[in-house]
């Protein structure tokens, strides 16, 4: 059902929050929803939500609403979820360690294969049931077990050369928490950055707009 | 400087990575920018900065670029960031720490006064200088002590409550870390989210555009 072409960015953007929404009401056994009820939840409208489905194909059927478990497939596949995809930490610090313990890399579709610093006195020991790899072997162990993407948590000042690094050995994703804007050389790469800084400021923004 | 009206979305979301980049700038005392170089650093045009900033009145000359320091001034004050914010964390898992320990609040202009948890196993603890107070004192510390933003990181099924009663007390903003879209009655209360599964989702979808 996955239609291969130009959808627009707001669309992609809103399929992640449609999957939420979807898989809560498949993981409370519901068979059928309509748009109405979606956009209820989304605060949304339905006519956006169908618009939106419709860039991928017909799920629904008139009168009836959408089916849960087939809608709930068509998003998972449309977003890539099953597709195996295998992803690597880089940096474990105080956020990558909250990250591998307590993030859902799983719903996402990703499976952690390893993890990476570059601290002596972190290599080798465990955390959370992952080997501590060093760094310096990075390049090789991606260029061998072709992760698709790494989760980049190193100090700002090293982002860019671990970026590159990682980019040269064949990753084709970085999700990237430097607060650095990543310039990479290869335009294939795929950069989804969390940048908490930018988060907070627009917070700041808007709670000083009511000064 | 500050224009109070109606700025685009778009225009409001930029001005953080304007700030990042302009601030960089200021840290390594460079005295004058022109439109073009922040451009180039930013993967814009000079002509998408030189509108954007006009929303908030005239801050360059034309031939002579901006100056940096008042450039720097004017966006902290566009973005709020000497207002003296303060915040709250309400849930310290692992994420919390993570931010407790490494994020710059300062940068953003917000003080930390306080923080948060429900596990008696915490409460009274230090956590890198704060004690960590019983939520059930949630409420009333909010009301008296009056922080303008809480973090929330708590466990997704207590979300929409901790949020109504963090509201109920008189908080103006939320920065939502719990993977949920809080619905919440007072359409004042600024809410930024940060929902790190629709980014990596995101991540997912553009890699499997390659296949």
């Amino acid at each position: 059902m996955k239609k291969n072409g130009n959808i627009a960015t707001p669309v992609i953007l809103r399929m992640p929050r449609y999957y939420r929404c979807v898989d809560e009401l498949y993981q409370s056994n519901c068979v059928r929803v309509s748009s109405n009820t979606l956009a209820a939840r989304l605060g949304l409208t339905a006519s956006q939500i169908r618009q939106d489905f419709s860039c991928f194909g017909e799920f629904g059927q008139q009168g009836y609403g959408y089916n849960v478990k087939k809608l709930h497939s068509e998003i998972q596949e449309i977003l890539g979820i099953n597709e195996g995809h295998k992803a690597i930490v880089v940096g474990c610090g105080n956020l990558a360690r909250a990250l591998i313990k307590n993030f859902d890399f799983k719903k996402c579709g990703f499976e952690l294969i390893a993890v990476f610093d570059a601290d002596p006195a972190l290599i080798g020991t465990e955390l959370d049931g992952y080997l501590v790899r060093d760094v310096a072997d990075m390049e090789e162990y991606v260029r061998t077990m072709k992760p698709d993407a790494a989760v980049l948590t190193v100090p700002t000042h090293v982002a860019h050369d671990s970026a590159e690094a990682l980019v040269k050995a064949g990753i084709r994703g970085i999700w990237n928490f430097t607060n650095c804007d990543l310039s990479i050389s290869d335009p294939s790469v795929r950069i989804e950055n969390v940048v908490l800084l930018d988060s907070l400021l627009t917070l700041s923004y808007r709670l000083s707009e009511d000064n």
